[in-house]
């Protein structure tokens, strides 16, 4: 063969351009670049460049506080804006904080103490202008479920808010590790069809928990899942079976059989509340504008139903109201943090899932309205901002925050400007704390209840799920997996199976890479896909391949079978065509590197063995356009230079087809 | 903009050519095809596509039973070259079966039987023409080690062999699983980096375990791993100190000191036959004509040293023999499997782990010598193979076996020309088994010992090592962490820390993909790195991004981000250049898509996010030569044909420069 070889490869006179490597680096300076994107992909040290020294520290501080950069520019009109906003989100912050320290099995006012500290906190460490900070439905739902499964609320509530604060705790300290270490995106894993799903199986977990105050039972599940949550609603077994589902199905015939045991009085009432925010809900989703309508709902059915209690002296009546709450500010409750003893296994893991699932909330809210805004937020700052929070709330009483997406929401749209709406919100969380809570002891749970459902609606997205089916199956079932995992199995465990099934999709992407054929459009130098580009036709005597990933030891052993097998039927098709059964026209393989962007010694190998087994079969391999890193490694790996050698490495497909063909065209002159 | 814009997109007369999408398939055709190139990607049924139904049977079993493929065509003069082969592999097999059932911790019996049923098996089943199977070092050395962290061999050597047999049926179990299931791309995970490190450190763990048998202590530890072998060898405590490396270098010096604890005849004995055997094999790898002096060498000293012993009685002078071997074919063990029990978990572990590895080198034995001989070995079915071997050998007294590396090319050197001189071993070792056993009761373990020492010393690959390094620093690394993970820590957990960093090195490639500048090659149509390529140029007011890697959820934010700071670079630049401060020139990102094999969800957000984020800042998106998968999705994701307009989708980048150009020389003409 080798003799043959050397004469198909000689050069020739036309012009062809060289394959050439990127200038040499260091392995010191590469794993210096390759850890800078990694970890700095944003560059953040980059506004000190060249600065003096005075400056470099006002930069420093500002880097850290972000208060000082936007604060001295601060203005009475920007301060009027914030005032409005800020007062908004208070006013839908007071009902919600309240009703989330419900969801997680808190007492009310921990939801209060929540809306106070940690606002004030983000104001001075935040980046984002439109974040408005405080408790948040999931996380809550995620935090009162699993610190229950070891302590009970109701007998040991002592015990449980120490775990929440010590969660809380964990929580902060995991977000801002995040941001101080630059891992940030590990949250990237958690993929927005993950979180859809997600999101609307938690949304169905707390409505129907939040049955328990919509139809004033008692003695309630305390499990998280569909199955246990329904049994408890129709007191029947804790088994799963088709009578349960049935029963789903007949709810309304239900209500009526049961209601000796269902408060006739909460329902109705709850009932009233859910169809009026709902229906306001509904009028400011639809008219951007009217976002008041949405904004002050809660709290005006929260004063409405207190006003109705107290007025029919309904407590009596069935209806269960929240009772006394404490007056005056948060309390110190570093005391009650605990590093030690039996639970902190499960403290540290709650801390870990309502950590990470509370980040990537308040992230994911910071990026949308800074998107919107066109200014940019710092992920890995905001972490720490986020994590610095959590740890100082878990020392004033506060469980675990971040920024909400439907508060955030109505701060932008009622025309938030800086974190001081952040501020004017915690001012007035701080005045109804020391003075306006009396009010709130004839509250009743099922507007509380009313709030939440309305509140966790939002977060079942109908036409994204849809949207994500209409482009990418896969993705759909990483949704469907999250969706169901945490209605039927638990929160963790359908976010692990989600997540996952995301990576291991990208795994086999990279195992079973895509090779296409390519083939020459006519009238021009461009080689496509030929099953794509229907005017594209093949070269007789050339199998043009294009790999599409990075070639690495996951998946050369497949490229090698499949390289072959496009050979075998490149030769069986031409055997077909031409009938007569003459040697194999296919003189050469080309293989298109253009998109494999990473290689290691497993692939650089297989080329090796794949230009053994060709020149057995009378092939001659030639590879086209390596990027940087393939062309580098090719060249260290090959001393005999069998890999590099100009005739068998082209920078276009075209010039690789055209100067073979020149060659072969040479060959068989000189032969006749 | 929008205005501007539609001017700019305006469709011109030169001659552009249009991108495409594949031709459409339902998302069942997509899965199917998917599914294929995952679990069947060398087409095992492609042979009886259009074959009538008795010839489809007759390849039906020839496909089962390989032996059927190549027997009717059998020949004398093949014969001829199976005997010499097969009496060669047997003197080998026999001295090594012997010696790795005792670093199994099993009787030395159970190395010969394991050596007799195995390769029978194999003969019929297997695809291998090369592959000489029986029991290997690496695979007796993981079992002997994990079984006995749980039951002592010597203490409990009844149910220390039913454990062995039980692992031994569930590794073939998990090995056929695997090939059943087509799942076999699982142990190309085991890249080899990984392999050439854990091979060395536990060629170093089996040597150092050796020193008992070369050195005569009686007294040795129990664990694996160096630190307690190097302890238990200086009689000294079993913690990791100094004084412990010290005195690894101070063999030779502690080698005098203790000799009243080592016996010197075995020493003298065990080091004579250690260089007589490592001499015989560098002849023989220097030499490959000469490999029946590596071949023999085993055998010739076990008869040496067994004549020695019985002539000189050495066995009364500190010298340890085998003993006494039962004579007789291989007895039933299937009673003896246990599948309850305390031990099933461990034994489910072994199995897996010794499975795999054994399958690994099985594997990759048959495809090396497979390439050098120009034929094909199917991995499925190899495992099928393999796996039924060790299922029929666990009922057969036989504990795992697999084809060997070094018995392998032995028998290849032999001239071995079908699995037939597996079956003349086999042959051979039956004759032994049931005449020749008495012969073995005076061979002395030290030779045993240095039997071992000098085929497992052939693993430690340095050349191998040495180019990982030059090419490729990160599989380098992989190679350590799988070298001192296997000697410092425990075979199953390097293995496993090799493994997740191998598979995170692929993630954090998916995660931080390569995005580079690309340039103009002066006088052609050509777009290559401005980096690699130093004689390439920007087109001023261009942009040109190449992204290497498929966009998804793991990297949009990243992408995001990058993207948005290669404008900001390219406009500093612009600026210092300049000089003067005038509007930027940057009019167009052109992101080159040859490179993406694939998107999801979040990447088609990714690019509705960056146009709008783009138009904010005046500059216009276009996008170039998406692949099939990707434009599909765009145009299904793009329903008010944003992204996929003629005027902003090309296909190929000098195409939509020259495109783009023109339209705006033309715009800048009219407004004159």
């Amino acid at each position: 063969m080798e003799p043959n070889m050397s004469t198909t490869c000689v050069e020739i006179g036309m012009e062809v351009h060289k394959v050439v490597s990127p200038p040499h680096k260091s392995s010191f300076q590469k794993l210096k670049a390759r850890l800078k994107e990694t970890f700095f992909p944003d560059d953040p040290l980059r506004q000190f460049k060249g600065q003096p020294l005075k400056q470099k520290l006002v930069l420093g501080a500002q880097y850290v506080f972000p208060i000082l950069q936007w604060g001295p520019n601060y203005t009475l009109k920007l301060l009027k804006s914030d005032i409005v906003s800020g007062l908004t989100i208070a006013s839908l912050a007071i009902p919600q904080g309240i009703s989330y320290a419900k969801l997680a099995n808190l007492p009310p006012i921990v939801g209060l103490y929540s809306s106070f500290v940690p606002p004030l906190v983000y104001a001075v460490l935040g980046s984002s202008r439109d974040l408005a900070v405080g408790p948040v439905s999931i996380a809550s739902l995620i935090m009162g479920s699993m610190l229950r499964q070891e302590v009970s609320p109701s007998k040991d509530p002592l015990l449980f808010l120490q775990l929440a604060f010590s969660s809380t705790f964990f929580a902060g300290l995991f977000q801002a590790s995040l941001g101080i270490l630059r891992l940030g995106f590990i949250i990237d894993f958690l993929s927005k069809a993950t979180l859809i799903g997600f999101m609307a199986g938690a949304a169905i977990i707390v409505s129907l928990q939040q049955l328990k105050a919509l139809l004033g039972i008692t003695n309630f599940t305390k499990q998280m899942g569909l199955v246990p949550v329904l049994s408890s609603v129709f007191h029947h077994t804790n088994e799963w079976s088709w009578q349960t589902i049935l029963m789903g199905f007949c709810f309304l015939v239900m209500l009526l059989v049961a209601r000796h045991v269902w408060s006739w009085q909460t329902i109705l009432m709850g009932f009233c509340f859910l169809v009026m925010l709902l229906v306001a809900r509904h009028v400011g989703m639809r008219k951007p504008k009217l976002f008041w309508v949405s904004a002050g709902a809660p709290l005006a059915s929260v004063i409405l139903s207190t006003l109705l209690v107290f007025a029919f002296k309904a407590q009596h009546h069935g209806i269960s109201v929240i009772g006394k709450l404490q007056e005056g500010l948060n309390p110190p409750s570093w005391n009650m943090l605990r590093f030690h003893g039996s639970h902190l296994g499960l403290v540290m893991k709650t801390g870990l899932i309502t950590g990470i699932i509370s980040l990537t909330e308040g992230i994911a809210v910071g990026r949308t309205f800074a998107a919107l805004k066109n200014y940019q937020v710092d992920g890995n700052k905001e972490m720490i901002a986020i994590g610095m929070m959590n740890m100082v709330g878990s020392s004033t009483s506060c469980y675990v925050t971040t920024g909400a997406f439907s508060r955030s929401a109505v701060n932008h749209n009622a025309g938030a400007k800086t974190a001081v709406s952040n501020i004017i919100m915690a001012v007035t969380v701080m005045v109804t704390l020391l003075f306006l809570m009396p009010l709130f002891q004839y509250t009743p749970n099922v507007v509380l209840g009313a709030i939440i459902v309305t509140a966790v609606i939002g977060l079942i997205d109908v036409p994204a799920a849809y949207y994500i089916w209409k482009i990418d199956k896969f993705d759909f079932l990483v949704m469907l997996c999250a969706f169901f995992g945490v209605i039927f199995i638990s929160v963790q465990e359908g976010l692990a199976i989600a997540v996952g099934l995301s990576i291991f999709k990208v795994l086999m992407q990279i195992t079973r890479p895509k090779t296409v054929t390519l083939g020459n459009i006519p009238g021009t130098n461009i080689y496509r896909n030929l099953h794509q580009y229907k005017e594209a036709s093949g070269v007789p005597g050339f199998l043009i391949l294009s790999i599409e990933a990075p070639i690495n030891f996951a998946n050369t052993t497949y490229l090698n079978e499949r390289i072959l097998r496009w050979i075998e039927d490149y030769e069986a098709e031409e055997e077909e065509e031409e009938g007569n059964k003459q040697q194999s026209g296919l003189r050469f393989l080309i293989l298109d590197l253009s998109a494999v962007s990473a290689i290691d010694t497993s692939g650089v190998s297989l080329f090796k063995d794949l230009r053994k087994i060709l020149e057995n079969k009378g092939l001659e391999l030639v590879l086209v356009n390596p990027l940087g890193e393939v062309m580098e490694k090719l060249q260290r790996a090959d001393e005999a230079h069998d890999l590099s050698r100009p005739d068998c490495l082209f920078l276009t497909v075209g010039e690789a087809v055209a100067s073979l063909l020149s060659t072969v065209k040479g060959q068989s002159s000189s032969h006749v």
